[in-house]
């Protein structure tokens, strides 16, 4: 394994329980009835365990995208043509593109990477080039890449977070794009949850019952070609996975190393979770799911990363733009936390028993 | 009816049906999947019917909080002492509260009215003195308010808005503060609904069988005392409501005639909703439900709105909370249309034929 990859992994430790101690207690005495602001309590107590200390907000944010192509897309699989990815690259450079509207909305960094696009893209002073390889091989004929490129491509989702650090961050989310990545996904989902193709693989809108079951067929030939094995996930991300898929396995270890907290976005910053937790278990922990994607897949992946996402509003679009609109929700939690009055400072009465209906 | 009541009632006029139509041919050529932004596609198209035009964004934001008392909080209905009331405002005052933290962080005007705490407030310049009485009479023994007191209630909301929008309003959300004012919810939610008592009255966070089982009973006997009528709306909310909720509704109705969207709080502000609706049917269309409450009642009044909310965070805090915490999305789905690139602007080949995973 290389040894940033190895470094990165021995680096992440379990979440700091004393600021969450810490958190929890502060949360009890703030001028509100017991618990009622619901999940908001919950992620405050987690984002003090992440960072170490009752966080004050989130200054400085970005989303890492990272793009490259699959080679599956040749068993036609999506209903958009490979150039795709290659178009919506230069569409986020020239920023028309929803993660560009919504990066600027939340205040972040937007920070693209092409890790293996299959046209070529001309220099950008916005575009990081970190091509591992024109797009990966098609996985039913074959392993997507092989396991140096496997390691490369998460070591350079290592290093992107890394440089990011540099430059200051709080607050990191997940974004990609690459034509057919779902399929990918679902094949990744997959094997390391043990649900079959039919469950983890989504319809989208308007997707025929035709095309679908063409898609889980693929990923079915796909997995009985490699019999992939769930012990050695670096191996399953070579056999089925994607560059950019491997990229942000990279960028969830390195945030979770440098105790930044990781906003996943839907189905396939979800499956690079799950490839990331198979890695080292305790790196989910240092994750926020930021919405539950349309694609069915994505409910498996939450699942088996023991997340509840913030947001469900029917999104399946990528890019990291779900991750984003999460963003002023995680800060308020963390605002919630450290500029709330307690009842003994404000003067307020606690409740006389149980806080049933104080307000609402 | 107060003149001002009937004038703003029949000043509230359909959506733009051409500003809709304009913004849902605008989502259909944004450089994404057709559909992928889900429900933020809906919202856009929402916010240009309300505005007549594609909405750039909501610079000038504000949240306005009615508090009051509760002649029925003697009947026992609450954990915390009636003094709470007056004990949150002063907090609100004093830029200790969650909704202080949250309509910073929304960038939103924080306005406060009192419509009848029962204690006396001291004088100060960020408080709008809006007396009613001190607290309505116990709905079990009479009338909550008189039918004049009613209609002043409304009156002072709708004026509360006109000053605002003087001021500059693209956006606008509702909060309260009132001890035992789920009480007077479920009960006007009960009889706009339909449903019984029990199935809109909330258990909160523990509160035992006990207390909610008593609490149920006091609604009964409300209910069974008026007998109120849902044809006559101001009559109910005499009968149940409190000045609060009137004033709420006031803001719902003085918001949707100025064509500003309202973002509609948890549970009492939902039955604030529901009264407007029921006053004037095309109220809720310029509403935007923004959680979904623990408040079980909450959900009868969203399903009588036809309102689905965005955020789905266990909240039960009321004070205009969840409403800004919505604010980012709403201006959010804004921002996507009226900024994001078309495809044939960024030269992104559309799908080959249906489009189902394209990203995700």
């Amino acid at each position: 394994m290389l040894q940033v990859l190895k470094s990165t992994v021995a680096a992440i430790g379990p979440l700091d329980a004393a600021a969450m101690a810490e958190a929890r207690n502060r949360q009890d005495r703030l001028t509100k009835p017991l618990g009622a602001l619901g999940r908001l309590e919950a992620l405050s107590i987690q984002l003090a365990g992440i960072t170490g200390r009752v966080p004050l907000g989130f200054p400085r944010r970005a989303v890492v995208v990272c793009a490259a192509d699959h080679g599956v897309a040749a068993q036609g699989v999506s209903a958009y043509p490979q150039a795709v990815t290659a178009q919506m690259v230069l569409n986020f450079l020239g920023g028309g593109a929803a993660i560009n509207v919504l990066a600027r909305h939340a205040g972040a960094r937007l920070v693209v990477a092409d890790l293996g696009v299959a046209t070529a893209l001309p220099a950008h002073p916005e575009l990081l080039s970190r091509r591992i390889g024109p797009g990966t091989a098609d996985f039913t004929t074959g392993p997507a890449m092989s396991r140096s490129q496997a390691e490369t491509a998460i070591a350079t989702g290592i290093e992107i977070v890394a440089g990011e650090v540099r430059r200051g961050l709080d607050l990191v989310a997940t974004g990609e794009m690459g034509i057919a990545n779902t399929t990918a996904s679902s094949a990744l989902v997959a094997v390391f949850t043990g649900e079959t193709p039919e469950t983890v693989t989504g319809r989208g809108t308007g997707v025929t019952d035709e095309v679908w079951r063409h898609k889980v067929d693929v990923i079915r030939r796909g997995l009985a070609l490699h019999a992939p094995d769930p012990q050695k996930p670096i191996d399953v991300l070579a056999s089925v996975g994607g560059f950019e898929i491997g990229a942000l396995v990279g960028v969830i270890l390195g945030a979770a190393a440098h105790r930044v907290p990781v906003v996943l976005d839907g189905f396939i910053s979800g499956a690079a979770g799950v490839v990331a937790g198979a890695i080292q278990p305790l790196a989910p922990h240092y994750c926020i799911a930021s919405h539950r994607s349309v694609e069915q897949g994505h409910r498996a992946a939450l699942a088996w990363l023991g997340l509840e996402p913030l947001l469900d509003l029917n999104l399946r679009l990528g890019e990291g733009t779900g991750a984003v609109l999460a963003f002023p929700i995680i800060e308020a939690s963390a605002k919630l936390l450290a500029e709330m009055a307690t009842f003994d400072g404000a003067g307020v009465s606690e409740a006389t028993d149980t806080p049933p209906d104080a307000a609402e």
